[in-house]
């Protein structure tokens, strides 16, 4: 269903070159973690040189960002088309809730081990990173996408806020999935399901009159977790 | 202020090494790192036999775990004490949060590198999972204590699970800490603000009637990310 823009782009050597690094790298990532691979693994394993691996990749750091980026760059015009046929905000949230988690998915092994980078702003493997700016701008439109489009109005006090704060509650998610040992990981569905129905519930609240200073609070956090960019 | 129970406690040889090995322990950790530092690098530091430290601690986990008690133990009357002469909800909250981290600064540093352990359960140095059951409920009694002598009344529903929601607050704030990279942590101390403004408000709506669906659902939410013990 999900298309790569890799692979349907028309081919030339060089992309062929820099889609087998790119390859060997997130098989080696899943089989021996990412800590333990280095560039000269990953240029052995896809069969070119040290120097060719670090023509197409500064780093393995980069390797991991263009892997997200990919994700999100895939599944994008998927997600968009997904959300037209959903009504109520709750669906259309789950739904890309549960498809980043299903993106993640073949790879939740290393994206567990590159979980400890993720508080850190200043390590570009982190989501709040300058470096990952691009792939969280458009996690963030796709929640943003999913609120517009949905059955609840949003004050316009709150409106141009909520995207971010969605994304802050959906690295929550991930992480919490990250490490939900349930079968089939049934408690992260059950955190979803419970979490979204509190979301909704306090975003029909919102609205009233005696929510102002709730409202006014809330805008007053934002400020305060915001990531500098 | 804060007297170390094990100091004031009459100190026989045993005690005397067992505090040696832990403090050689802590500089070690705070020196090298959690993982770089080994059992056999404790043992030296304190000057003792390897098997003299491994008969005073199975493991540096323990030593990890011995330190998170005693910092709960040490700071509990102190604690105690101090909310006697805070009325306000948000002063109470406000007090148990900034004691916990000037209890955490010293040893900020390791803190920080064991934070990767914290979101798996299973892993003994999580502040989930079953060895760290009696330090977690220490930390969830004081804000449990923080609580119940405020000013805000809360409904009977929610009283039960609010102290372990307001741990996992803490928790998230000890995390953001670790990660504040701003001049004196002044981004923690804004976010503590901020949040506990948005948390009494919170608080203070939750009892009207109109609220009961909202109430219902943070409920609902609380049974999918308790922690099973």
């Amino acid at each position: 269903m999900i298309t790569s823009t890799l692979k349907t782009r028309p081919t030339s050597r060089a992309e062929d070159t820099r889609r087998k690094i790119y390859e060997a790298a997130l098989k080696l990532f899943r089989e021996k973690g990412f800590e333990q691979t280095t560039m000269r693994d990953i240029a052995a394993k896809a069969g070119v040189a040290l120097g060719a691996a670090y023509y197409y990749f500064a780093s393995k750091e980069a390797i991991v960002l263009a892997f997200y980026q990919e994700m999100q760059e895939d599944s994008h015009e998927a997600i968009l088309e997904a959300l037209r046929g959903r009504r109520k905000l709750k669906d259309r949230l789950r739904y890309v809730l549960e498809k980043r988690l299903e993106l993640l998915a073949p790879n939740r092994k290393f994206c567990d081990a590159l979980f400890k980078h993720a508080p850190d702003a200043s390590d570009p493997l982190s989501p709040f990173s300058t470096e990952a700016r691009p792939i969280r701008e458009r996690a963030i439109e796709h929640l943003r996408a999913a609120l517009a489009g949905g059955d609840v109005k949003v004050t316009s006090d709150l409106e141009p806020h909520l995207p971010y704060l969605l994304w802050l509650y959906q690295m929550a998610i991930i992480l919490f999935w990250l490490y939900d040992r349930s079968l089939r990981q049934e408690r992260t569905e059950k955190l979803i399901d419970r979490s979204l129905t509190l979301l909704i519930n306090l975003l029909r609240l919102s609205g009233l009159p005696l929510m102002k200073p709730l409202r006014k609070a809330a805008l007053g956090l934002v400020g305060a977790v915001a990531v500098a960019d």
